[in-house]
């Protein structure tokens, strides 16, 4: 796969074997996957695991659909936990309340759900949609709304194709439950947000209810399977004692742009995200600074992005080739920065809007991985 | 009427007709009555009253029924508005949003509402209610929530009772709605002050639908009747060249604490509040400073509270015996402060804990008018 790919990789790769189901022994892939897509946001990794194999455990394995099977008549409900992921790891939320959002949602609108789906690829958000597919007893989409973790709800590919992120339903592990209804996706961003605060930064929300022709157009497709492929890459690399990170850079389709040691992280959870930045000092190459908002959104060298979002900038343990979250960042980390392409849809200009390094105040045009 | 009297009037009381309608010509007599009782906040008199003038212009005078005249199963259900009242002067909300929050609430439940009531004792949440009872062609219950206003959702006497704040309905003026159904009154609080936040300050609210029987235990009666007999009082005092003030304090069964000039207001509007203090200075009797938080909240002469709540601080145009809201007080100008009591529920022990001194952060035991 070269860099010219549209998409970090695709069900047609030849590498890539697109699942009909997600069984309790595809979880730590899937996990390992999801956080590699994550960019280091998406939430813990461990976690979403956890929970998922709670639910598979209890309720078998869960189906998955390729989104271009799906019946256009579908009824497919996204869900996802909203929050800072720093806050998610010491306040996990219970396992019930995943399936209880789409079912809040579905009551509300007065429809019943066929298919559940990913809002984002991430440790969490990857998984969270597995744990209520199994509670609800419901195929899973393969596919998700971003091909990568972003920080905002509005920023998923459904936005561009004028799907509406409300009717919304948001809870908390306590019981409390707000119905949104918002005349455009960013202020579903701001309503869930100031609710997600409210609830302890940690929420879980369905919202961008689609038909199976419109998740047919406005999700990236093979999402679950890509997270199994490059989890599973991961796994034999380091059977074969060979290089995991060149596994991931090979799975994605991205590049080597960075090895060495963090040696500085700032981060504040600052109104609902973990923001801030890691240096990461090579003896080789210098300096390497990322900047981050919940996910890793542009990596700088002196003064020179190298890359910006929408490409993913993905941060790996280098000896183990495992997936960093910008809240395990730490002094001392050996890490390296991996660097692939988003799905193209994100380089439109629309896209670029939603998205681009502009809309998170970094004033540069974007940098594409390998210009 | 004597501070012994359990509330700041009563329909009983001899002074007092309860009044069967509102009518074009009672609002502004309604308006200013609620902003005394307001005690500084509840909203600017003017802008309520100017919505109250269109909508009863347009749908004709609004029926009112005492609590105890309800029927056991009437469905009672409450408007206001929420947010920093410094922040409706520059935004008025389209007239139209205030029988909306009460249809949306309406519609969730499946419910049809048979009488609008008012939350709070205030310039805009006396006058709003009227505005939606008006638009809704329904009676509106001659009570309120709380016999003046408080700064909080979940003070009033309903809370008391174990009526529930939630389901709510909060929407703004660009058609942004959500539902909310919480735990408790105080997550019920949380929740729409974010989400009144996120709306800029300035959302409609409806909540705490109640049965006639509910209502009857559950709100202060004659609120409505009282507040036009203030704003009566206070004009028939000026037409006889007699003292407004006295006439004011005489309607709501208090005293006078201080007449003085402000020297001093500080205030700051923080996490949908505006919240200050201002410093009145008498040549007789020295400095007198309130604190506020959207309401006036104590009365402090040196380290020493005069007044605290639960009970009422107002404070009138010296002159003209107008009631001054927290964000018109100004330097210079001329006001008399006077106190009165509250409702004697709010003294109890629960009362105190939702609405003493302490909740509001001010380290002192509650000090009742005339104490």
């Amino acid at each position: 796969m070269t860099l010219t790919t549209s998409r970090p990789a695709d069900v047609s790769d030849p590498g890539m074997e697109p699942l009909d189901q997600i069984t309790l022994a595809d979880l730590p892939a899937l996990a390992r996957g999801a956080a590699v897509l994550g960019t280091g946001g998406g939430g813990d990794p461990y976690i979403g695991r956890l929970m998922a194999e709670q639910a598979v455990r209890r309720h078998g394995p869960v189906p998955l659909v390729a989104p271009d099977e799906l019946p256009p008549g579908a009824v497919v409900v996204p869900v996802a936990m909203m929050g800072a992921p720093t806050v998610m790891i010491e306040k996990t939320p219970a396992t019930e309340l995943v399936g209880h959002a789409v079912t809040a949602l579905a009551e509300h609108l007065g429809i019943v759900p066929t298919h559940i789906a990913c809002i984002e690829a991430g440790g969490v958000n990857s998984l969270f949609p597995v744990v209520a597919a199994a509670q609800l007893g419901l195929p899973l989409v393969d596919g998700d709304g971003m091909g990568r973790a972003f920080p905002e709800l509005q920023m998923v590919l459904a936005t561009l194709d004028g799907i509406a992120a409300t009717p919304m339903s948001i809870g908390d592990e306590k019981g409390n439950t707000a119905i949104l209804h918002t005349v455009d996706n960013h202020a579903g961003e701001a309503m869930a947000r100031a609710l997600a605060i409210t609830m302890g930064c940690s929420a879980i929300i369905s919202n961008y209810v689609m038909s199976g022709a419109q998740a047919n157009t406005a999700l990236v497709h093979g999402t679950l399977s890509m997270c199994v492929t490059i989890g599973r890459a991961v796994e034999q690399a380091r059977a074969q004692l060979a290089d995991p990170i060149r596994a991931v850079a090979h799975a994605v389709g991205g590049e080597i742009l960075h090895t060495g040691k963090v040696v500085d992280v700032s981060r504040r959870t600052t109104t609902g995200f973990a923001r801030g930045q890691a240096v990461i000092v090579s003896p080789d190459d210098g300096e390497l600074v990322l900047h981050f908002q919940n996910e890793h959104l542009m990596a700088m060298r002196g003064d020179r992005p190298l890359v910006t979002t929408p490409d993913l900038i993905i941060v790996l343990d280098t000896d183990s080739g495992e997936p960093v979250t910008t809240e395990a960042l730490r002094f001392g980390h050996r890490v390296t920065v991996v660097a692939a392409p988003a799905d193209e849809r994100w380089h439109t200009p629309g896209g670029i809007e939603l998205v681009g390094p502009r809309y998170f105040g970094y004033d540069t045009d974007p940098v594409r991985v390998g210009s």
